[in-house]
């Protein structure tokens, strides 16, 4: 044993027990207690990742930590619920010592203060493979009023949070694309890939309007079509609607064919929102209040699928199926 | 892609949406709702599995599964909670394809009956390394009836259910010792190693009287030590009135040496109760109401650590440290 290994018990001493909220136990007893409050239901989600597939084996261990916490509080707050707990588990080859553990135990403390969470518990295994992190995120929503894929009507109008296809940019500059890109948006492109911001107040804000919602994670025409296959309903959106960042407006200037690939890319972990046309008013508020773009970028309509269209409503040829890790 | 390879949404409709409870919404959306009933509390806790580390590669994909869900309810019945539901995240290597997961979806649907449990969600990766296999166990106990590992005091009598030491004879017996051994010793030995049979039914019932409580996984000297350490006590227990079964009977008769290594094995998941002496008479009862053999192994006292000692009181030396995973 290398004097950078711990034992499986002085791994969990030294670095997830700091993290462990009163409910964890210390992280001393064979589970961990959760209290429910009246008038509200749990609402849990499981993602894990894996080294090499969804992030890069030397991303710096703070930041695939904040990834891992964030993808799922992302889904947690896809279906209006706030966050409060997660377990962890971690499965790591044993070339990631002391050190990679520090860092990415730091990165989950800083979240847990950001994201108001603490730790419940979780297990530590070894792996010959590369490292394969599994989180389970637990919120909570007022009974009834969690918000789910199924409920988008023809005739709503759609909404999306922030910007999209940074994390697709993002990736693509990890892999040498756009070299001639200036510092400052390659920083942010590449920082949104490696750091989703998970919208956790506006999901809980908007689920008293919200008619169905979903993180984008697959991408968002691919999103949108969960929504539609689960409502039975179309939708239909406008390129030019779909809000871009800074950077992304700068490399759509210089590769207009991208620009449709930007609806498909995946890993943006903004919410899509369906909502009457009569909320509209609701939501700009809150995009005020949150000081977050709520950008309308389309309607779901009868039918079936989802097609994107030029501003004179021209279907616009693309690739809608997303990510696939599989 | 070969014919046998399915996509992730394909691979979760087929083999893991007929698994989903009512509150898994059909594996269809971003989270799962659990309800908590009035005057409980829940329970959670997360194991992961590793191919190589915890299980063997070939072992039959039914029985994976319900290692890895057996072992979680385990801690969720030594925390005195009757289980509800799981989550479950998978990373599996490329070569195992439909007719594995098949198998593998076949052993949790057959533990879900058997349990009363289901399935809320979770996620499906792929890995370059061994199969990972993550679970999270939802259960639920009597506000303020979970047992807690830190309540053992001086006086209390030592408990423990079925036989101790099997899972370690199991797996000597897969790594080809005693070959001599008949085969239905053997078919029975390695069945306990593969397939624990956690003790859910006594868990709870035990929990009206149980001071401290934890299921037997690092091994029994080493968890008895956990209830010292966290309970601030010491322990003293008879190696003779440690439970064998008829087949770890045989093998000690004709291996003495072997026995106090049974001690400290590992994988029994059996439960190990530390219960006021008055409470003798209720635990009977409880053991001839379950058809589980409950034996009292030994007393808590004054002090620390955990002494192992022969029907003379003589201490007998060996190693205590249990199964260590890193």
């Amino acid at each position: 044993m290398a004097a950078d290994e711990l034992g499986e018990f002085e791994r969990i001493r030294r670095f997830f027990a700091p993290l462990a909220g009163p409910g964890g136990l210390g992280l001393l007893d064979d589970a961990a207690l959760v209290d429910c409050r009246a008038g509200r239901r749990l609402v849990v989600t499981a993602d894990a990742i894996v080294a090499g597939v969804h992030y890069l084996s030397d991303d710096p261990p703070e930041l695939v930590a904040k990834k891992l916490l964030r993808v799922n509080l992302s889904d947690l707050a896809a279906m209006g619920a706030r966050p409060l707990h997660y377990l962890l588990t971690t499965a790591l080859p044993a070339e990631l010592g002391s050190a990679w553990l520090a860092g990415f135990a730091q990165g989950l403390d800083e979240d847990q203060r950001r994201f108001g969470i603490d730790l419940l518990g979780g297990d530590s295994v070894s792996t010959t493979g590369p490292a394969v992190l599994s989180l389970t995120a637990i919120g909570e929503v007022g009974a009834g009023m969690e918000v789910r894929r199924n409920g988008a009507r023809s005739g709503d109008l759609v909404w999306v949070s922030g910007t999209i296809g940074d994390a697709f940019l993002g990736l693509s500059l990890l892999r040498g694309g756009y070299p001639g890109l200036a510092s400052e948006h390659r920083a942010s492109l590449i920082g949104r890939f490696r750091v989703p911001e998970p919208r956790t107040e506006l999901g809980p804000l908007v689920s008293g309007i919200a008619h169905a919602m979903i993180d984008v994670s697959d991408g968002l025409l691919a999103d949108l079509g969960h929504i539609c296959e689960t409502s039975g309903v179309a939708a239909v959106i406008e390129l030019a609607s779909v809000p871009l960042s800074p950077a992304a407006r700068v490399i759509v200037a210089g590769d207009p064919d991208i620009q449709p690939r930007l609806a498909a890319g995946g890993d943006d972990y903004e919410l899509l929102v369906a909502a009457p046309g009569g909320s509209s008013g609701a939501i700009a508020a809150m995009s005020s209040r949150l000081g977050l773009p709520l950008t309308m970028i389309g309607k779901i309509e009868a039918g079936s699928g989802v097609r994107l269209v030029d501003t004179d409503g021209r279907v616009i040829p693309c690739d809608k199926t997303g990510y696939r890790h599989f």
